[in-house]
């Protein structure tokens, strides 16, 4: 049995929050020391490693199961099925929804419930609920919607990635640059042709590695030490991406039977446009084959990291032609890859 | 393929927190007033509704994520299994690890990632992941361990419920008696034979009732309005179960092919007493048939309502004997159901 995705959507944040607006933020290290260079040379190397030039936030009324419902609705329209059909709703997030000015992330009722009341869906056989996974969540989800399509258990799902980052950020950590807000949605069918996933692969390195994304306090000692924030170890995380993410990518390229040359796109978390670099050319070091053009689409110069939304946002936009000299065709293989808080990794295999 | 629970445990935290111990608060209506009658009075009515006479709270050292890595380490052994061939670790939670005195939820890395750092499991293709789904978290588990499992993803899954409920209570609110902490937790393999998982079910009920529990304020309006709370509009989840818990129960029964009069037990989500016995009376009466006498094995006496981890819990209890006139044998077919934030049903019949 085969697994389609039939419909993408995905909702970008109106606010643009631009490098130069952490001008005047106050960088401190973990210790709580101000750090050396001015700002301009921090923004500057920051760029030069992330690429990331600009990053978007949710309006302050928007929490984000609010992006993953304007995301979803795109995408079961591109898909064209009635919303009642669905049998499951399975939404990836890490945080719940955290109001602007508050730090308490609301998961009661789960996200993916919020989601189907405001997609009016009245079918109560569609089963909602959500999946913590670190970033590759929605891929992950897109795993387990093939499972319960596999195993009979489902037809059609939904799978949306949300996230509101910008909610979690501790402003005197410069990693705070890093972090964006979006959602991405895909709808998973059954096909009865030979397309769709060909295979997938899945890891949690809980271990050495379990706290290198965690929730700590903030580098300014004086705030309240009962608040916490998204922190991360980038030095250890960027090894080991480097080391597993690549084998992960060739486990399951493997498993699918598909030769290297004929994979047409990586969709790879966007992390860090550095290590995603990195990430690709180890892999291709893999099969000893020289990097293509073009093969990893991009889009976080504009949009940073947004956790969970990264693959099915930058997915929706190259399927519609918003991402330069990117496309993709019927009959491509790609690939999805990710890797976060956990440590998780997956990838999956995929026939357009 | 039939899929059985080989092992099972459970913790239950050492806090005895005793009615006695809700004398001195100072409970209000919604609107901030002072209920009229003395606590004595409401906690009299509360325990003859509920059931429920005490309840445990963690110790202020541990968190969700540690009830529910103790459960596991028992379920693990009572199975007989190596941890490092387990597929899967799902667990169920509403809230992450919320520590004492704090009022975030921390769900970086996700709680299931905690338990096997705890667990010491090396194999990286142990996916763990957290699942939200309100109290039928566990259920809902245990029915994504049979999907994984019939999709051929995996073999072997640990799936836990675990909550601290005490960290996440509105005191100004009576409800607050009713929660609990606790954390259960079960192995699920494939088998041989007919038994195990005979039929599933699962619904999700957004339109109307998708804040009949919710995260909300104080009723005490002087509190930080900032700061949120497990609340629920009792009444209607009371009406909402009563109507649509037997409903899911006896579809899944009828699925399963199970006779009504072949059902030995039925563990029901601990979440009020009177609201249990009034769905497992409706249930019989769908079939036109007397309530057997000790058909329902109930801990909520002295356990209360800690959600996720109340099915697990009394599972294991009752299999070690630990609960008055209840036990299971091999061959008696058994009900698993449940309800909670979402709102969520879901049920299982099982053969042991």
């Amino acid at each position: 049995m085969n697994i389609k995705i039939t419909g993408t959507g995905c909702y970008i944040p109106s606010e643009i929050e631009m490098n130069s607006g952490f001008d005047q933020h106050e960088f401190l290290d973990a210790n709580g020391v101000r750090l050396d260079p001015p700002n301009q040379v921090i923004i500057d190397k920051f760029k030069a490693i992330t690429g990331i030039a600009e990053r978007r936030y949710a309006k302050e009324h928007l929490n984000t199961s609010d992006l993953a419902f304007y995301a979803a609705e795109k995408a079961i329209q591109d898909a064209g099925i009635d919303s009642e059909t669905l049998d499951y709703i399975i939404v990836a997030h890490n945080f719940g929804d955290v109001r602007y000015g508050s730090i308490q992330g609301d998961t009661i009722p789960c996200l993916a419930a919020r989601v189907k009341h405001a997609l009016k869906i009245k079918n109560p056989k569609c089963v909602a609920y959500d999946l913590l996974f670190g970033c590759p969540g929605w891929v992950e989800g897109l795993i387990q919607a093939q499972a319960f399509i596999k195993a009979g258990m489902a037809k059609k799902c939904l799978v949306v990635g949300a996230e509101t980052l910008s909610r979690v950020i501790d402003k005197h950590d410069r990693d705070s640059m890093i972090f964006s807000d979006g959602a991405g949605a895909t709808i998973v069918e059954t096909s009865a042709k030979n397309e769709g996933i060909l295979a997938c692969e899945s890891a949690s390195y809980t271990q050495d590695e379990v706290y290198y994304l965690y929730y700590g306090n903030s580098y300014n000692k004086d705030l309240c030490r009962n608040t916490r924030y998204i922190k991360m170890n980038g030095r250890k995380i960027y090894e080991f991406a480097c080391i597993h993410v690549p084998q992960a990518m060739k486990d399951c390229l493997d498993k699918s039977g598909v030769a290297i040359e004929n994979v047409k796109k990586i969709f790879i978390h966007q992390a860090n446009e550095k290590m995603d670099e990195a990430i690709i050319k180890r892999f291709f070091r893999l099969y000893k084959t020289p990097v293509p053009e073009d093969i990893m689409p991009m889009n976080i110069q504009k949009m940073g990291n947004s956790s969970v939304a990264t693959i099915p946002t930058l997915l929706d936009m190259v399927k519609k032609g918003e991402i330069e000299r990117q496309s993709i065709n019927k009959g491509d293989v790609i690939i999805f890859a990710s890797v976060g808080a956990g440590m998780n990794i997956n990838a999956v295999v995929y026939k357009c």
